[in-house]
C-alpha cells in the first residue's frame, strides 16, 4: 500500500501511528509539500482535494486520514481497533468526528497559523482548544482511553493535534489527564513517534 | 429510542432523514435549545458537551450526529448504507469526515452566524463553503450520489447543512449538479423535510 505522507502533517502522523500499533507496512511515498507538490496535477489526479495523505491501494485511492485510518482498520487490523458491534462501532466514531472537527479547528488550525502561517482567525483556533482540551480533560479523568476503556482508533484520530497543540501556542500544562494519556499511548506496542510530538 | 432534537438544527435533521429513509421509528423529545435547557443538568448528564443531538436506547448514549447515524445504521439498517467491505466503508467515511469538518466549518457556520448570532468570522466561514461546494460540484457532475453510486449514510450525512447553505448567505446557484443531487434525494422513499430544505 502506497502512503502519500508529510513527515511534519498530524493527519498523515495519524496513520503512520495507527499503521504502526497494529503492524501494517506502509510505502510510504514523501510529498514536497512546501513546493506545492500536493496541489500539481499528479497528486491531484489522486485526491482532487489537493490534500494529504492519501492512500492508494491498488484500485482503491482514498483522501481523509479518519477514513484511511477506518479503511485501515476494517483491511488489516484486529476487529478490536473498531469493533462492527454497533454500539462499540458509534463510540469510536464520536472521537472519529472529533478528530475531524474540534481537534482539526481547534489545536490543528492554531499550529498551521504558528508553524506555517495560515490566515487564520487565531482566536477562534485558541477558543476551540481550550473548549476540546477541557472536555477531553474532563473524560479522561474519569477513562484511561477515549473509547471501551482499550486503546481504539479513537486514541490514534485524536492524540496526534492535541499532543502537537504546543506548537500553535496552546500549553497542555493545565491538563493533566490529557497528558498522562498521551504517555500511555507512547507506551503502547509499536509506538512511532514524530517530531513535536 | 428516544432522540433529543431540534427542529431547526441540522445535525439533528440528519438523523430524522436518515431514520426516515430507512424505516427507523424515533421517539422524538424536542429540546428548548432557545431557552438553553442543553446547557441544563438533566442535558449535562446525556452529554457533558452541552450539544444536542443526543440518542438515547436503553443503555446506550451517543453524542455527535455522524456516530448516530453509524449507530442507526448498524443497529437497524441495511448493510447497503454503510457497507462493512473495508473500501466501501472507507468511501462513505470520506464523506462523514466531511460532514464534520468541512461541512460542519462551512455553511454550518456560516448558518449560525446569519440565523442565530453566533459570533464566528464570516468571511472564513464563507471561504470554507465555497471551497466545498465547489469539490461537491466536481464530484457530483461526475456521480449521482457521493459514495458507491447509491445512497449511502454519505448523503444524509453531507446534504443537510449543504441545503440550508442560502439561510448563511450562501447561494447554491452557481451549483447546478449540487441541486440536482439534492432534488434526488428528496425523490427517495420516506424522505422528510426540515424547515428551509
Amino acid at each position: 500500500m502506497k502512503f502519500y505522507d508529510l513527515e511534519l502533517s498530524g493527519n498523515c502522523y495519524k496513520v503512520r501511528l495507527f499503521a504502526a500499533l497494529s503492524g501494517i507496512p506502509l510505502d510510504i511515498i514523501p510529498v514536497d509539500f512546501l513546493a506545492g507538490e500536493h496541489k500539481q496535477s499528479a497528486m491531484l489526479a489522486l485526491n482532487p482535494w489537493g490534500e494529504i495523505p492519501i492512500l492508494e491501494d491498488g484500485e482503491v485511492v482514498l483522501r481523509d486520514s479518519q477514513a484511511i485510518l477506518v479503511y485501515l482498520a476494517r483491511r488489516c487490523a484486529k476487529e478490536s481497533w473498531l469493533p462492527l458491534e454497533p454500539a462499540a462501532m458509534a463510540e469510536v466514531m464520536q472521537w472519529i468526528s472529533t478528530a475531524a472537527n474540534e481537534v482539526q479547528h481547534g489545536p490543528n488550525a492554531a499550529r498551521l497559523v504558528d508553524k506555517f502561517g495560515y490566515q487564520l482567525d487565531k482566536a477562534t483556533t485558541l477558543h476551540t482548544s481550550e473548549r476540546i482540551l477541557g472536555l477531553l480533560e474532563q473524560h479522561l479523568c474519569e477513562h484511561q482511553w477515549l473509547a471501551l476503556e482499550r486503546p481504539t482508533l479513537a486514541d490514534c484520530a485524536v492524540m496526534p493535534y492535541v499532543a502537537l497543540a504546543p506548537e500553535g501556542g496552546v500549553s497542555l500544562e493545565p491538563y493533566v489527564a490529557v497528558r498522562a494519556w498521551i504517555e500511555r499511548i507512547k507506551q503502547l506496542p509499536g509506538f512511532v513517534a514524530m517530531p513535536g510530538v
